[in-house]
């Protein structure tokens, strides 16, 4: 399973692809090529990192909306209203813009880009792709008396409790976690593509605590970590992340960008979440399935063709047409090939 | 042999590479990768598509500068003296720009790019890399009293031209070479790397003609398509290209940019020709050896900075820093990773 690139007839360039599909047991239920590939996790990551919020009681103490967490796990587009939005959770923590570590960047929507370009909007740390994440990093820090100066360093215990929250979800241990710097500045993880699907698998399970203490042998710590952490009694802190992106899918990525069509052509049934340099991940709620891909040389729009064909192959179909095929035109405007996935999974 | 883009001391991302390294009698002496991968050349064949502007003596006949070859062959950068360039010699072959079907785009050099940006310089096909080519192809259709309308198109005779010499030089008869739209709107020719590398390495024969008669076979009936060309009586085309490209590097390209840079790296010694979606080509003048290469997935960077490696494994030290290793930043303009060629070719 690879995707193509066509110019005319003749297959010009190739992409390939790392795919893991894992049961909420930890079953690899299919895959393509290296499911076991180590990669970072990237924006992938962002569930995991937004669920303290929820574990720890941060969400209850500050009173956060749906809204707030759906764009905690976001990628937005910079849209004003999800600038906006970000804005008033800034707000609702008693934080500032100033205190957002994360760089300036280009808008990942090319409409939303060009608009405030026309405009001359400035572009500020809180039109960052990744402001909820930090605003809910800040959210975090404020609700256990933790400096909220230098947040984004691995040595700061938000760095280390969300590092923690990965470990747990992937079942890796947190010393055999590579880490490094993402492209907001904050703490990114690397891991088997196996390791994320399952941790996306566990988002569909009602009660993990309960639900793995029925399996044997070497989830049972995880078990243990997890009612250990005495936010944990409150509930299901999954179920509350996973209903924000599914009530929001275009908060989760913005108007006409991938994750927000893949999530809004099956309501209720998928959440998609994008990462940098071709990764991707996804839960498939009803079917308790995770998915987590890696585009082997990083290609964007590659991860989410290959996303749209897994999915509409584990049974959600029809995918967007602007997901299963992509034309290429050149700069006279032509069409002169296309993009599209070639093969299936492996069972 | 691949380009690796790390994360920290993580490998992220990663290039695969297909390399044929050819002399002159078309043997491999070193590849990475499948050699014979058929892909397009796009911008890489532009010296073979101004060939003809000398063998069919078009450049005797309107008295085209070493500057007009230079720019038939370049994918320059838009620069406001190279734009001045094409246009002269515009004037010189009695076209104006209205007559030039290349669509505009973004300049290659993001410098330029953001100074007419910044002036507002409205972009019109003369912008276009591609503009010296096109004004090469509007000279050959004058010269032979071919219709300057379509040129662009595979039936139009310029193109046939084109892609007779094509075949000519890489040996691959025309019936099976694959063809497509570029970039630009022009044809352009799907073919095995060990071809076009064998093309490039034939740039060095002082006289094709006499060499190619030396050898046994299949070869022969090359001779005797360049003899049945009358303007190869005048002597050697291939020189006054390769002489035009050597003497103004910064014509094949631009300031900063890998083509430039590689060749002004080790005056007289390379030609370097990059090609859209991860090509390169390039001619070791004083070795007589021609490389072809195709980075899989079409990164551009990363083409480059294999064919630095390739060059320097064949003799040409050092490469210019930049080429070989890029750091990648984030967002902040922190330092996060590099990209790196990883391995070399095989004998």
């Amino acid at each position: 399973m690879h995707v193509e690139s066509r110019r005319g007839s003749v297959v010009e360039s190739r992409h390939r692809l790392h795919i893991a599909v894992v049961d909420g047991e930890g079953r690899l239920v299919a895959h393509a090529g290296d499911p076991d590939l180590v990669t970072f996790w990237r924006s992938a990551a962002k569930p995991f990192q937004a669920l303290p919020l929820v574990a720890d009681g941060v969400a209850d103490r500050f009173g956060l909306k749906r809204e707030d967490l759906a764009l905690a796990c976001a990628s937005h587009s910079s849209e004003p209203g999800q600038v906006a939005l970000v804005r008033e959770f800034l707000q609702r923590i008693g934080c500032t813009e100033r205190e957002l570590l994360c760089g300036p960047h280009r808008p990942l929507s090319e409409a939303v880009a060009r608009d405030y370009e026309m405009r001359g909007v400035r572009l500020t740390a809180v039109y960052s792709n990744c402001s909820g994440k930090h605003t809910g990093m800040l959210a975090l820090a404020k609700h256990h008396d933790w400096p909220t100066q230098f947040y984004t360093r691995i040595e700061h215990p938000v760095q280390q409790r969300c590092l923690a929250e990965v470990s747990r979800w992937t079942d890796v241990p947190a010393e055999r976690i590579g880490v490094a710097v993402d492209g907001c500045g904050v703490a990114c993880f690397a891991i088997p593509l196996r390791s994320m699907a399952w941790a996306y698998a566990r988002l569909a399970i009602a009660d993990f605590g309960l639900r793995i203490a029925e399996l044997q042998g070497k989830v049972v710590a995880l078990h243990d970590a997890h009612t250990d952490n005495p936010q944990s009694a409150i509930g299901n802190p999954q179920s509350r992340v996973v209903e924000a992106m599914l009530r929001h899918p275009e908060l989760v990525a913005g108007s006409g960008r991938p994750c927000t069509e893949l999530m809004r052509a099956h309501p209720g049934r998928v959440i998609a979440k994008v990462g940098a340099e071709g990764v991707y991940s996804a839960l498939l709620v009803r079917e308790g399935l995770g998915v987590a891909l890696k585009v082997e040389d990083g290609h964007s729009v590659a991860s989410a063709l290959a996303l749209a064909a897994v999915l509409a192959e584990l049974g959600l179909k029809p995918q967007p047409p602007s997901l299963v095929a992509r034309p290429t035109t050149n700069s006279r405007g032509d069409v002169v090939g296309e993009m599209r996935v070639n093969g299936g999974l492996l069972q």
